[in-house]
């Protein structure tokens, strides 16, 4: 017997109960499901911590960026992108698939975004229109401090956008309180829910950027999906996800009943546990600073050794899904997982096997010393 | 007891099988997903008569549908739109939105598009790029003569786009063998599966248009989706839905058991039915044209009566979903479903929630004539 355990950091491992509740799927016109969104509705802003409306939308969170991107912007407005890993390049690339200047702020993978960058370019761009950051770069694991971002694009005209796919559900993300304009999420990562729904949380600064918007927009038009949601019950401007939305429901009364604040505290615990195993391993982290680091942690495969065998080994010989690197770092990293349902458990048994798995491939290891390490945390 | 008997024409009644596969959700990259990823892919080429490739989003119709014109046509191209009913209107609104040229060609709510304007239209703007028709409106119930306007289409160097979101899998359409360029479709009608999933068949025609289409683009970038797909095992580029993925490939497999001509043969009976029982009952149709008509049923509300009353009293009553009008039909008619999973006994239920609906409302009917009328020909 070999189980299938998902511990990559998207899509995430669904709750038995969110799986079971796609079966019956209900109408998307009948009161149940108009209770239904508005419920889910009011959850996000729960777990968004907003009170700006949040939009739904039946897609990966890439099409909800560009839904905040073509709703928002116009062809020659002049963004700010920090790219400094697959997902920042993403908001570089969709911005410029948009026709907008994008100013590119690469930096190295694995190293945060550095707000004092940010301040010198607006510097250098008084005529910025929009900040594009991502919180939980999920292909290197770092978070970066959307706070201290939020309060320098706060004091100019342009928009903050914040990628938090990865990172909402997950670690602090105070959207109102830290000025972020459009918050981008999705459904497979800390809400636990399979790939297919997709959010952005707008704030009135973001609103009135849409007014005067002229990026094409029709399927992701934020303007067409509010008059919608305004609606009593809402109601989605095209058909949507249905069975993804009844999934969403039973998740986010899971996250309601533990609580927001338990469930950071509880990534922070497994992110650490798995920190001191690593640690314990002798192996090295890509995450620089691991402070916030609490979605993925990626590491170094050993000298001589090729991510991509680790990987396969964990998937093939123990059933154990985690993550290569991806871009650049394909091959070289390899990312565990400990983001939406996940208990000290599931560290135990990616820890058990990642030992097994470098045991297998010759690298010296001291089986249960990694699991031990985790425990120790675990037990705290 | 009240059950629930979703007879709208889209989303359509949910197979439990297909249901049931969504419980387990299965890893993207896992070679179980990719194994499965083609299978659905051959799958729906199946299902759409074509060799040519069939890409795969993760949204509803209308995102594939600006898919299609974001991927294959540029600001100021000019195309002919046929706008019989709203989703015909939805072809004008999206090509609009990206700067397209419209010739809207309206006619008649109930009436078919009408080949002859097609062509009188091709010969006043011999500049056009695309003629953009809608095969199943679902909002009349009619049914075009695809075939018919693809021969036109054909002799151009436009590309045919054809809605076939609710016909596809219902009623015949030979996308090569008719000369259909981008087939647009969705999971939630012919395929039995939740929405959230949209598919384009697309021609060696439109992939030349597509090299030099100027619309932006990202999430459903054409090019994109086929870089994925091409790859073996096939990829998508962006996280998909993975659940309905997995119930679209069980639904298949139960359209390719029964056969693609049998299926066909069950709307054709199944509607003959439905229509037999409207006559018996001595109610009004709206689609003048009934020989194709076999995906939903649409029908004037009696004198005096409101179509809203009676889809609310047989939702509220009987438990039994079926569609209003929509747009200028709101209230003025109601539409009988047999789409997808249906099967003779969902007519009779359906026929007879009607009757004991118009019985409740003070229309006099003899209970049972429709049924009866209905059950001759599910007999025959």
């Amino acid at each position: 017997m070999k189980k299938d355990y998902i511990f990559t950091p998207g899509p995430t491992p669904v709750p038995p109960e969110v799986g079971i509740a796609q079966v019956k799927m209900i109408h998307h016109r009948s009161a149940d499901f108009g209770a239904l969104l508005e419920r889910v509705l009011e959850g996000l802003k729960y777990v968004y911590q907003t009170d700006n409306e949040v939009l739904l939308f039946t897609s990966s969170g890439t099409g909800a960026m560009e839904g905040s991107i073509a709703s928002c912007f116009s062809p020659c407005d002049k963004v700010i992108a920090f790219a400094g890993g697959k997902f920042g390049e993403r908001l570089v690339e969709i911005s410029s698939a948009f026709g907008l200047e994008v100013v590119a702020i690469e930096h190295e993978w694995g190293a945060n975004a550095d707000p004092a960058d940010l301040a010198r370019a607006l510097g250098a761009n008084p005529d910025t229109k929009g900040v594009l950051l991502t919180q939980s770069e999920t292909s290197t694991g770092v978070v970066n401090d959307v706070e201290a971002f939020g309060k320098i694009v706060a004091a100019t005209d342009a928009l903050f956008l914040v990628d938090a796919i990865s990172g909402l559900g997950a670690v602090d993300l105070k959207t109102d309180a830290w000025g972020v304009d459009l918050c981008v999420s999705g459904s497979q990562k800390g809400l636990m829910v399979p790939p297919g729904l997709a959010f952005v949380a707008v704030s009135d600064k973001a609103w009135n950027a849409a007014r005067i918007a002229t990026c094409p927009s029709y399927y992701f038009s934020f303007e067409a999906a509010r008059k919608s949601q305004s609606k009593s019950p809402p109601e989605t401007p095209y058909t949507p996800a249905i069975t993804l939305v009844q999934g969403l429901d039973v998740a986010i009364g899971m996250l309601r009943e533990e609580g927001l604040d338990a469930v950071f505290a509880r990534h922070r615990k497994l992110a650490r546990a798995t920190q001191a195993a690593v640690e314990a391993l002798g192996l090295r982290f890509l995450a620089q600073d691991r402070s916030r680091a609490f979605v993925t942690t990626s590491v170094w495969a050993p000298d001589g050794i090729s991510a991509g065998d680790i990987v396969k080994l964990m998937r093939n010989e123990f059933g154990v899904f985690i993550a290569g690197g991806q871009g650049k770092l394909k091959g070289k990293i390899f990312r565990l997982g400990h983001v939406g349902y996940f208990d000290p458990f599931d560290i135990v048994v990616q820890v058990g096997a990642l030992e097994m798995a470098l045991n297998k491939l010759g690298v010296p290891v001291e089986l249960g010393s990694g699991v031990a390490a985790a425990m120790e945390v675990l037990a705290g």
